[in-house]
């Protein structure tokens, strides 16, 4: 990248190999490790620091819209799983079985939750019992497992950390304002605090969750133009509650099944952000989700008065940021700068003689690779306004790219099949809502249909992209991971 | 309790069955639920948010400590479970194995985590090089399973939440600064937040975790006198560096073992919190600990100006603590006042047409029933005094029922089991040191060797208090949960 002071050698470049880019990425950057099972992941602290700063971010608005948190047991009867029945076909065949435990063989196999709907149901059905207890706002921070085949740190493990929200409520309507708030939320914190612009949408029949009636989706667009799902609410309507028998004595006196909804994000969003924001020579992290926000690297340190104005610079900008000082003397400054770059990190702070005859030093933006010298007195009210102007600035780089990277197809599948290899992206087009297309255009282009956004700029589709019947819906088609 | 407003008849008396009491009181205010399958536990809001509020505590001195949290896979491969013999052999019996996922038998079963020494060991030593990477501190926020025959939510449970820490050290010395040091932070944490009085000691060859070279505890006492090992940090020596290979070049540029620790507190303290200080009314909360730490009450809230009134309060006081109000018309004051006591509520507020013609209001302890009128312009100040007060009145009632409930015994086995029965609580005595007597007592009084304290309050044992030879050791031995 043309802006950054070296070019990092331990990184394979995206151009040349994505895959091994994001591989080298995670690994150097010591973000997550690949664990002794096949498919799980160790997340390792700087990955876990953002894991932690995330869920303040979305605990905080969970709780200003009067949810609580709980707990539901890891471990699930098989009979529970088997009561909802798309819910189960959808999840068995990922399900990890416990069958012995304590020394002896179960009576009944216990599935390690995939998701816990079926378990949460079962004791909402207990504890509900009038209109009056409504709604049940609850969430839970929990891990989930579920046995995937192919498996990529943070993107898709066998193991993920989530949270999973269970509500319920008197109504369908209650249900779907519900729904709706949550998906909203899910896309304004990851838009303010990851800075990744989404497409917010419907699922298709055929994507939407085992069970549910709606399922709404964020989708983002990494940086090779592929999809990533990254948060979905799901209206479940009566149907767990009819399995599971949640049911109230309504205002009418008469007894009534209720309305449920989930919701969850996970781990996968820290695959996001690095696969959004990231470049040739590692992460760029937005202010927001950085563990540490600027970086202070003493220059010719053993000279007179350099590490004192690094100690002082650091602790000025400690009033407003995160910020850590590297005065180690085994390695050289230029090698912290590539070090620091790697890890995301959004300003680098230098002090060196030079800037310390002047009272000054310099910030170094990691998005954009631009120097200003600025006072050492006023650093820590540069740096406030710099970090704002960096996480305004990746939002928009995003922004743009998912803008540039997002095609309009009315012409077929032949246009179709072009574009995603010409400009692999979004593409929008139209769908007559069969499922037979949605499944052709997947097997011939490999894309999937991410969902039916709310807004396409404007844009609506005349014919299906497969068949060219009139369309039924504009939707967007994308590969994903 | 004869400071309360009324007996709640929800609630078994202690003196009458002390077991039933617990279980009422958790049910009742529902903290906790029992989960389909036995022996698990589903954590409801009110006793997730004290967990929420006990992890933050925690989590803030773990962080000022220099530790970081990071998070290892549920599964752990039953070889690597195997490396440390002792520890197998104390936790196999107790593990809840995973044999089938993705639809096919695995080729080796894995551990649902009992505790996770063995995986991260096993990532440590792939890690460590030299020792200037040394230490690593870092911790994991985790459930783990423990097979149990005899349940009981929070105290005993077949999956429990906790955090584990797991340190390496270049030498054993400074294993040994971080295992106390972590003791030392369980001690201040419990007993500054959780207002518990604990004795802190040393466990027996017989009662240390499995695997470790000494462990450390910290020992609550329970409202009917029984033991709650309420948290343990572990001197790993280098046995898990050797089973695991976690070696390191040193300063003298020769490859050496490293040594390691672990440490670990679990919701199990909340079981403790309830049993340390509840009462015949319910729970009775330490403000530090409490999701409520005050209750507003408009008493005949029809008349003119009480709504306001309360509202008014609640405003004033929410500025210094957590508070909420209950002006729902559907149950009666008395009712109020009587549920919120059973929840534990530090500080009722109640404001009715007699006070508001004061400009007063009145707030009534939960710990002590006292009642005090204050003026309702200086709620806030009133109240935060009160709440600090409460705080530490909380601990020193709590401090002085350990005090008085633990014995000197230095008259042999009759008076042992004699006090326990008169007295139980916690028994001061002499042991030799050997086992044989360890288990001799257990077996015939139902005590266990809780530890041997570093603080007996200046008392020295002369004989064993089982054999009758000199004592090795003063140590406290009582029944335990």
């Amino acid at each position: 990248m043309a802006n950054s002071s070296f070019r990092n050698k331990e990184i394979t470049p995206m151009d040349e190999d994505f895959s091994r880019w994001y591989t080298d990425v995670i690994l150097k950057t010591e973000m997550v490790d690949y664990a002794p099972v096949k498919g799980f992941m160790v997340i390792r602290p700087y990955g876990y620091a953002i894991w932690e700063m995330l869920q303040a971010a979305f605990d905080k608005e969970f709780k200003k819209t009067g949810h609580q948190n709980m707990y539901f047991p890891l471990l699930i009867p098989e009979s529970y799983l088997n009561k909802e029945k798309e819910h189960v076909e959808g999840f068995a065949p990922e399900v990890a079985w416990v069958t012995h435990g304590g020394g002896q063989e179960l009576a009944e196999r216990l599935a390690i939750r995939p998701t816990s709907e079926t378990i949460i149901c079962s004791m909402y059905a207990k504890w509900l019992n009038s209109y009056r207890d409504l709604p049940f706002l609850y969430n839970q921070w929990a891990n989930v497992v579920r046995w995937e085949k192919t498996t990529r740190p943070f993107l898709r493990t066998s193991e993920f950390l989530w949270q999973e929200g269970h509500t319920v409520h008197e109504t369908f309507d209650e249900a779907q304002a519900e729904t709706m708030q949550m998906i909203g939320i899910y896309k304004d914190v990851v838009e303010n605090f990851l800075a990744i612009p989404v497409m917010v949408g419907q699922k298709s029949e055929k994507e939407k969750f085992a069970g549910a009636h709606a399922t709404y989706t964020i989708e983002a667009m990494m940086h090779d133009g592929q999809a990533l799902q990254s948060g979905t609410s799901h209206n479940l309507s009566d149907h767990f509650a009819k399995a599971f028998g949640i049911k109230f004595l309504g205002r009418d006196n008469v007894e009534q099944f209720a309305f449920t909804t989930s919701w969850g994000v996970s781990t996968r969003l820290i695959g996001g952000l690095i696969m959004v924001h990231g470049d040739d020579n590692g992460l760029r992290l937005p202010p927001k989700a950085a563990p540490i926000q600027a970086i202070v690297i003493p220059v010719s340190q053993d000279k007179e008065g350099v590490i004192d104005a690094a100690n002082v610079i650091k602790s000025k900008a400690e009033r407003i940021a995160r910020v850590a000082i590297d005065a180690s003397t085994d390695t050289s400054a230029g090698w912290k700068f590539s070090q620091y770059e790697m890890k995301g990190i959004p300003v680098r702070i230098e002090v060196g003689p030079k800037d310390l005859a002047e009272g000054s030093c310099v910030l170094v933006r990691r998005d954009t690779g631009e120097k200003k010298s600025v006072s050492i007195s006023d650093v820590d009210i540069d740096l406030e306004k710099l970090l704002d102007e960096i996480q305004t600035n990746m939002f928009q780089q995003a922004k743009e790219r998912l803008a540039s990277q997002t095609s309009i197809v009315d012409g077929g599948m032949g246009q179709l099949q072009e574009t995603l290899s010409s400009k692999p992206g979004f593409i929008l087009t139209g769908w007559c809502g069969d499922i037979a297309c949605e499944d052709a255009v997947k097997e011939k282009s490999g894309a999937s249909l991410r969902c039916i956004p709310f807004d396409t700029n404007g844009y609506k589709a005349d014919t299906c992209v497969c068949c060219g019947k009139p369309a039924k819906h504009t939707v967007i088609f994308a590969r994903a991971y």
